[in-house]
């Protein structure tokens, strides 16, 4: 039976990005070796990462005085390497989220944080608005989209403030305006690659403004120098990367990714506004068109395990919510065809036609 | 033409690995799913960090207060691991390479730094014998075996200090007394997996000495508390690493994967010795099992070049020294076949009857 994986991290990839990696585990790029025992020092495996350097930069028109970066550890490591990097005094963080609070946690072990705004009063449903960022601090960090809540700030921010953004899951979604930012960071494992590399993306002329030591490792400015090589790099997951930005390049680039991302998340979210049982948590304009977050109206709130059940038996996975929210989350990244949304809101109508 | 890779890292793994890894990377655990696009929370990749724990701990015998962690980042993001989570006051580190060098200048950041001994007036060819470890440092830390120098310290020393050791390039290759050591950590890509993840054996008791705010994600305590699963693991590293540790149980554990390597190494070392045109770079009882380090004698030095052309032509691979050293360098790991070994033995000896 065909497998829809709906997964909110490590997620679906193109089966282009599946296909080539499985095919350089046995056999890497004609050199008679596998990807998982090559040299990242070899002339091969240095022909990957710059290529998938080079097509980062294409695919989000970055412009010049940034680096881009592949690094380990997961988007979780950048919560203190941000701050280890750019926090000298003060730093403005908006609070949308998990990913946004965990963030914070870090943050404050460098300096003072102010948190303009947060959603948790309404359990992050929304994304706050009518906040000031003061022009004092050192960076205004934001998480664009938030997986386990299904909010998603589909834009980017005006702020005199530098700007540092978790992008781990919505890169790649729609055009940015790379020039507004200082830092982006993105784990890998929802529109990229499998888990186990990070991108940075870094405006160089941002680091060297604090006055503290910072490990070799955290220190941006290290892999920048390096080229992301001053120590041996995930050269798998940067490896199936370079096969996912391949793809998407060949497919039309962000804007026809964006395109297609938009009907599929509208096309769930009608089903769900439709619908007499399921309802969406967020406010409508908050929505993810990444992670589409949903549960059973009240009244029908028993019957989720048995949905969850009647979907998988259709080939449906990764669809319980996270327990903070509970329900049901869709998370439809690039990867995912608008036919497995199919099949999912063809399940959700006959199960409610069949209760 | 088949290929002999004596990469130093990443660096060979076994057929089985690599085989198994692929079709993990087109079906895994029979979900219909790649280990690419799979969530960590999924109960087949559960199954898989628990069986990879679990044979770590049997493999290497770990008695019990002991964690096996799978980390991101690489092993030089231990280099500051360590000192965060266990250097109050004083450390104390041998120097024995690059590898040493790094991480000695990381403790620097933490604490004093107390380097009991460096063999680096001799280019790094011997391993310091007869220091002395004072008994007040909060760790004495060792590099087990110096990857680019050809080294190897095959013995767990006693010192009344807690006992830090960098095995990335020598794990699994020889019976550990692992109650001797609070931490051992490893870089995967020698001895188990391809690159981007890092085992760390760490004995709980030696955590929470450290009167510092260590950032959550190099806190050894948050790995331990979550299992490995406090952040997105590198899934498909571990899972790697998972059919590395079946195979060496298979083969017969780890005294198995000694006596192999060690009539790996003798032959290689043997032959060398033999040669009138090639030489080993360092004292010979401090000769590591791993990587061999040889260059041509001074008169022959002009035909180091036309050597690695010659091996080339009968598909070895990556014997290219490193520039610290120079010459040639074979790194002959576990996976390595003994055939292999005869196959460069036999074109050394070729060569020089040739010339």
């Amino acid at each position: 039976m065909k497998k829809h994986n709906f997964y909110a991290g490590p997620s679906i990839l193109s089966q282009y990005t599946i296909k080539n990696t499985a095919e350089a585990v046995l056999d890497f790029a004609g050199t008679g070796l596998s990807i998982l025992e090559i040299s990242h020092r070899s002339k091969e495996f240095q022909a990957v990462i710059d290529e998938a350097s080079a097509l980062v930069k294409e695919l989000l028109e970055i412009p010049e005085g940034y680096h881009v970066l592949f690094l380990g550890g997961g988007a979780s490591m950048q919560f203190c390497m941000v701050p280890f990097n750019l926090l000298a005094k003060k730093a403005a963080y908006l609070d949308t989220g998990t990913w946004s609070s965990k963030a914070i946690k870090e943050a404050k072990l460098f300096g003072e944080v102010d948190v303009v705004a947060s959603s948790k009063d309404k359990n992050y449903t929304y994304i706050p608005k009518g906040y000031t960022v003061p022009d004092d601090v050192d960076y205004f960090h934001i998480t664009t989209n938030n997986t386990i809540y299904g909010t998603e700030m589909r834009f980017d921010p005006d702020v005199k403030a530098r700007l540092v953004a978790d992008m781990s899951s919505d890169i790649f979604s729609r055009p940015i305006d790379v020039s507004k930012y200082d830092i982006i960071y993105a784990g890998a494992q929802k529109n990229l690659a499998p888990a186990g590399v990070t991108i940075a993306i870094v405006r160089e002329a941002a680091l060297g403004k604090v006055a503290r030591a910072i490990p070799t490792m955290l220190n941006y400015q290290t892999h920048i120098d390096k080229g992301s090589m001053f120590n041996t790099p995930p050269c798998l997951p940067i490896y199936s990367a370079l096969q996912t930005l391949r793809y998407y390049k060949d497919l039309g680039g962000i804007k026809e990714l964006e395109r297609r991302d938009i009907e599929k998340a509208a096309r769930l979210y009608e089903a769900i506004d439709e619908s007499k049982i399921f309802v969406g948590t967020t406010e409508k304009d908050a929505r993810s068109i990444m992670n589409v977050c949903f549960v059973m109206r009240p009244e029908y709130a028993e019957l989720e395990k048995d949905f969850i059940t009647f979907a998988t038996e259709r080939g449906i996975v990764g669809i319980k919510g996270h327990r903070s929210v509970g329900g049901f989350r869709a998370s439809i990244y690039n990867a995912m065809p608008i036919e497995s949304v199919e099949v999912l809101i063809t399940a959700m109508k006959d199960f409610e036609y069949k209760i």
